[in-house]
């Protein structure tokens, strides 16, 4: 984290410079758009709606059709512009009725039950389950070092999450290789499935389920996520020098690629209708809570903020767009396709900007762009400062818009608070109630905030 | 908020100068402070263990008493040194058992009950309640406007707390004078009681208490708090032309001051043993909910910030001490006694640290101290952006510590995110469940190292 940080700094430094030429009229609209944001809060109002309405909407499922229904309506009810569906083709994965397992008490024939879930993209267990003894690990690599003992074992991943690291997104990416690629290192040594330590810093009985993957010529084999606080009882059975044995039932499978949509719409440039700038969030979530946190609050926050722009009257230079990507979760498909559809071809982006890191109150953007652009905008931050999120930092924006952003698009990432991201995420737990009403909003305003600036002033 | 912020950025910017020579033994014992509090989690457990054995302890009450005596065994148990009690006077204020409000249905005899109570320091009405029309206003001047036509009347006090200001203790300042001197204004005109909105930017059935006071040679009428959502059903009603009638029944009562006492314990410098630098919480809270941001957290932080020091084995030169006030809530005895106290002539502070804002993500410090320290401590932003508190605020530090910084001593308090600190503030919401173990332990971090650094480097 520290270089970051200083590196953070620095740019807020370089920005002062910029700032002793105050942008008073960057200032005042922004103080215009957090003041009739924090009177709206207008952002919960549609999550609560999302939730309601399409509570479980992974990509290809019919609440990913209502989802898409609904965002298209609130956009069409707010008198955006060109409001449109763009064909995105989606992976299908079910979760089916099935997902148990339980530890077998050895002696008395009883049997405890794990709070588990399929990880997305897992096949089935047989109809009986696959039961097996339970090899703890902590790494991939200490999965091939098994060798031949694991053969006919299930593989428990049990790597926490640092939570030594302050910033939980670092700590995630630092044990999430487990679900992603555990199953297909364990599946090289024989085993008969894995189970994967949630991944959250709570210690909980809720299963944080999320994307796990194959790879042709490694046999498939069942994938599914166990509660921290289970991990922690099988683990101390390990500890123990017992060998627990456990149960495991899935009946998840993937059906063929269905047809969905990404949601387009947008206030039209005055000026240079064909520059546009897109506020993104993915529309598509895990069939677990509400998706609320993930990416619901992204999506609510993008129409949001393009409709404080509007009912206050502004009118940008540039076409400011709000874009609900679709399949973020299991695919990058609508990400992927944004780019290539053929309503692209006439126009010319200017940023990108997407919240996909929970509805909580903002602290800045991470920014992915070259250090011109990065020069450019620090004098944005007193700006940004009306609504706490003044703070660039370098990084990596977010996934949807990374197609673009790697096409040379300078990429903004909302950054909020993170420390309760991953007590919700792929879980249950993932509800409004876990979401903030204003700081919520906070987000909204500060991409609505960013947006216009780059609308007026250009990057 | 814009000069705020500007001058905040500006702190960092001189920051920047400073942090070129790096601080590396800084960075490097922030480093080991966070990750030791990240794998801990001290300060939630005891938070926990206050909010059940000392659920309310407003002063005097047997609850502070028990509050007292958890931290004074929080301390001992932690291998404190110098751990005392120093004895503080407290007022007390009972709130009896009744504390009910209805409204009056016109006509049919019906009536609906209105959620209230009393507010900190009130007096009871008469047994069967006071029953009255109800006159709605925004502010002590319009009280004062309406001179005779409100004799006989209950004063219903109901402008909002502004939600356009991004800082909701700026909202909460802007409309606590209804609350603290609302009765006053009302008696003066005739008034019988008070009604007041409660102080939460919070839409719902929640009363908020909080400390109102009277003043000699004005009568004393009694005073609640009235939900948000009830003051709406209140307001309502007047726009129509209703003149609502309400009935109100309090049966608080003020007894005579009690003993109570500040908790102290403390790392003794090894250098320099009498210069002293007090990291500060107020033990006392209101008796509604359990206390938990305000200011449970902030004494548990304290204690956790010591702990957190003593088991990585870091001796300070100066001593650091954890000091739990006596009665903010109603009287700031014990910020006023703590540098009255004999024990204080042989001692020299150095700094008064205090955490009074909720137990959220920590962001930085209300800084209240000259340009020369505010130019001293800049170098350490790098080191307290480890715990993301790097952010210098001019300000107001927090309540407590007051008398001492009046004195000239530097005091800071810490400044965590507060969007959500209204919507449990003094009221049955603000429980342990409210506050993240991880948001909390990072305010104890933040702490930790600002305490630590001053004990190091001086100040």
């Amino acid at each position: 984290m520290r270089l970051t940080l200083v590196a953070a700094l620095l740019m807020g430094a370089c920005s002062l410079v910029a700032a002793q030429a105050a942008d008073t009229a960057a200032e005042a609209v922004a103080g215009r758009i957090l003041a009739a944001g924090l009177v709206r809060l207008g952002a919960y109002g549609m999550l609560e709606q999302l939730a309601a309405r399409a509570p479980h909407r992974l990509s290809g499922s019919a609440g990913a059709d209502s989802a898409v229904a609904l965002a298209r309506s609130f956009m069409l009810e707010r008198g955006f512009s060109n409001v449109h569906l763009e064909r995105v083709t989606v992976p299908r994965w079910v979760r089916g009725k099935v997902e148990k397992a339980y530890l077998h008490i050895r002696g008395g024939g009883k049997r405890m039950p794990l709070a588990v879930c399929a990880l997305g993209g897992s096949i089935a267990t047989p109809k009986g389950g696959v039961t097996a003894d339970v090899v703890e690990v902590h790494s991939l690599d200490e999965v091939q070092k098994l060798g031949v003992t694991a053969a006919g074992k299930i593989i428990f991943y049990n790597r926490p999450m640092d939570p030594r690291l302050l910033n939980t997104f670092q700590a995630y990416e630092g044990a999430v290789d487990q679900r992603s690629r555990g199953a297909i290192e364990a599946a090289k040594v024989g085993a008969v499935a894995v189970l994967v330590r949630s991944m959250t810093l709570a210690i909980d009985s809720v299963p944080h389920t999320g994307a796990m993957g194959y790879v042709d010529g490694v046999k498939k084999i069942p994938a599914a996520a166990i509660s921290t606080r289970d991990a922690g009882v099988l683990s101390a059975l390990v500890a123990r020098g017992a060998r627990p044995r456990v149960t495991l039932m899935l009946s998840a499978k993937t059906l063929p690629d269905a047809v969905s949509a990404n949601v387009v719409g947008e206030i039209t440039g005055e000026t240079s209708p064909r520059d546009v700038i897109v506020i993104g969030g993915h529309l598509d979530a895990w069939d677990k809570g509400t998706g609320a946190n993930d990416d619901g609050a992204g999506c609510v926050q993008a129409i949001e903020a393009l409709d404080i722009l509007r009912t206050l009257g502004l009118k940008p230079k540039r076409t400011i767009r709000a874009v609900m990507f679709m399949n973020e979760e299991n695919g990058l498909r609508g990400g992927r396709a944004y780019p290539l559809d053929s309503l692209r071809r006439a126009e010319t982006h200017v940023a990108m900007l997407e919240s996909d890191a929970g509805g909580f109150a903002p602290r800045g953007f991470y920014v992915d762009a070259d250090s011109t652009v990065r020069a450019r905008i620090a004098r944005w931050i007193p700006a940004l400062e009306h609504a706490g999120a003044g703070r660039f930092f370098p990084g990596r924006s977010a996934a949807d818009i990374s197609p673009m952003v790697a096409a040379g698009i300078p990429g903004f990432g909302l950054n909020p608070e993170n420390q309760r991201y991953f007590d919700y995420h792929h879980s249950d737990r993932d509800t409004p109630e876990k979401v903030n009403p204003r700081e919520l909003e906070l987000g909204a305003v500060a991409e609505a905030i960013l947006a216009w600036l780059v609308s007026e002033e250009g990057i």
